[in-house]
């Protein structure tokens, strides 16, 4: 029965049911996390082969005779951009291959941008003020960015499809202040939608008002499936090449969920203008990033099929886990809470009922389970609805995942019960 | 004989003496690289051993029972902290390990201040003009990043016991736009001078008339012995702490010249206060740098005596090549050149006489011979004097060295010949 439809006095005992399983549950002393997008143990010994490699100084040089051992090739090894090129569907002359973290790929091209401008605009630093779009909920990492820039966020609502596009259409094109939005196109962080294809032919025909808007397309999920269907997107890049506005695009992707979530690699996929701006700027920064760990994820991966094996070895260990929490949640929470099943990536966006986010989130604290900060999927920390939390399934075993759902239901009941009461 | 005591009909037949080898040495279709500071495939070889450190995912973990290869320890796992601390004589608590290049931490520490200023100052952004001070001739890339920063820059002489102080004293003291100056104090890059022990109190005394004045000791070298005498400098953050004035110093490091140019491991040394001030920042560029690296490195020095005997290594192989240098240059260029016998750093900086280092550059490019440009070492490419040049004798092999240096003392005979006549 829908929560809505109960009365006060259908709900009172239910929550002193709730009630009393959750000073049980705290007696437990339980210490869980599910905060964070990271790799199981079990993920992470998928990946052990990549340790064992390089037998040999022969081993270590790159297809044209580079020795990665030593210094050179700003933007990376031919090998390593062909891959991960193919991977996002780019050339190799439309490519960076970074360091082990997308993160500061992303980090960094916005602080570029503060300091130097992009491809001739001025620099931001020197504008009163910079605007960034944000589809919510979105990754928190990146509303840091903006926050310790000091670049103003606007929440712009996403449906099934994809950010809401009329109203992205209608700022971009109308404030040149806005300088940029942030996406997760493919299971995007933390709902899991799949951009459609109108979404993303929208965003390659944007006309922005600024010149040096930049769509920031955080391909994180690129191969994250959790289910047989592999969903795929469009090729931004590609789409807007069509439409000959191909500079106003970013985008991002990383090993950090294929291998080693602390050791992986990172991609930078952009217009040869964009990469050849880029490029002028970033050699004054690094002389070049570790080629070796470049080469150690080419080697081990061998090509895109290897790649893809190696998802499939991720899937069926994080599946279950999602499927567990999935299934927990229709059983305990059917009409109290709203959330979909994702196809892809790495959480499971919970709507509670508005008003009861953090109330769940400090409740499960209290009864021994992390869970990322409610509020964190929204620019500043504020869910205007204090209603969505993000579960990070994959870390925790099974039996534990478990556990910490048990305790998650009850705290969503019981901070629901007393909203409604 | 001095070249400046002898005539003009003494000279003009020795130019042609060298023009005749020149033509010669030309027609062996030579190409060889003498610019950067890189290691040789053999030192490269030393290392070979940090490739197999880990063969079991148990070895993968840090003394804390941190798993290296997930996410985690923005600022280095404590063993490696302990170690690189060791090294450079600071606590845990004044180090944070980066990624593969000490340059990125430089590029980052100015780009922060830049954008956010530095523990509570005024971004540098906001200010009309910011200006570095820049010991000459210097490290090119450090140059390099104030230069895309628009950060001025003032040269400042160098004697033998390092930076004139009682320039850099006036300056500092009497100019707050003045918020920086770059350091190489043990074996500067490129003369080899190592920064006495009054200069080094000097620094650490220094009264900056800006709060964020920041003193960027680049410790490049602080291992890089190229002889038995194991020169020392006094530690500039335990100094600048008898003073109260801890929080003026921003120390970099690396194992770029101890294990792999491109695969190692970098090093950000400062007061706690800065160390968090920093920490605060780079949370929001990066989760973690890769600390499967960190780890690589301390289990293969195991201490910092394994890293000091791995110097013995690298000693071995390149000090015959600084001999070769030292001695050809002695032989040959008596009376024409001016340079100093390095005891250790990667550089021999020869000074031809004034207006010749242009000139001797492009006649070694001409002969198959790469240098660092001329006037790389001064701020901006100009050397006021056009006559430094920056020798890195590591990279090639004894034979092909001795063939670069035949040629170089032929094109500055040639250069300096033609300058008298």
């Amino acid at each position: 029965m829908n929560l809505s439809e109960m009365s006060k006095e259908e709900i009172a005992p239910l929550l002193e049911i709730e009630k009393q399983k959750f000073t049980a549950f705290k007696s437990k002393g339980l210490k869980l996390n599910m905060s964070r997008g990271i790799h199981s143990v079990e993920q992470l010994e998928i990946s052990m082969p990549i340790m064992d490699i390089f037998h040999s100084s022969a081993e270590m040089k790159s297809e044209d005779g580079t020795d990665c051992r030593n210094y050179g090739n700003l933007t990376g090894i031919a090998e390593a951009k062909r891959l991960f090129g193919e991977l996002l569907s780019v050339c190799e002359d439309e490519i960076i291959i970074g360091g082990n973290s997308s993160l500061a790929l992303m980090y960094d091209s916005v602080s570029r941008a503060m300091t130097h401008g992009i491809m001739g605009s001025t620099p931001w630093r020197l504008l009163p003020e910079v605007k960034f779009l944000c589809p919510v909920p979105g990754y928190d990492r990146h509303f840091g960015i903006c926050e310790t820039f000091g670049i103003k966020m606007i929440n712009i609502p996403m449906s099934e499809t994809g950010p809401d596009m009329d109203m992205v259409e209608k700022l971009v094109s109308s404030d040149e202040t806005i300088k940029g939005i942030w996406c997760v196109p493919l299971y995007s962080n933390p709902d899991g939608i799949v951009y459609s294809d109108e979404t993303v032919k929208r965003f390659a025909n944007l006309s922005p008002a600024a010149s040096d808007f930049r769509i920031f397309w955080d391909n994180a999920y690129c191969v994250h499936h959790l289910t047989e269907k592999e969903n795929k997107i469009l090729n931004l890049l590609e789409e807007a090449k069509k439409a000959g506005k191909e500079d106003m695009v970013f985008e991002f992707a990383s090993t950090s969920k294929i291998t080693f979530p602390g050791a992986g690699v990172s991609v930078f996929a952009a217009s040869k203008a964009n990469i050849s701006y880029v490029e002028s700027i970033l050699k004054y920064q690094i002389i070049s990033y570790d080629k070796l760990n470049q080469l150690r994820h080419v080697r081990y991966f061998k090509n895109l099929d290897g790649l893809k094996e190696q998802m499939v070895k991720h899937r069926e260990i994080i599946a279950p886990k999602f499927n567990l929490v999935v299934n927990t949640l229709s059983e305990q929470l059917d009409g109290i809470c709203r959330f979909v099943k994702p196809e892809g990536g790495y959480f499971v966006s919970v709507f509670v009922p508005d008003g009861c986010a953090s109330k769940v989130v400090s409740l499960c604290k209290e009864g021994g389970v992390t869970l990322t900060g409610a509020g964190a999927t929204y620019p500043y920390g504020k869910d205007p609805h204090d209603s969505n939390i993000r579960i990070a399934p994959t870390f925790p075993p099974l039996a534990e995942l478990s556990e910490a759902l048990e305790l998650f239901c009850i705290a969503v009941k019981i901070a629901s019960y007393e909203k409604a009461l």
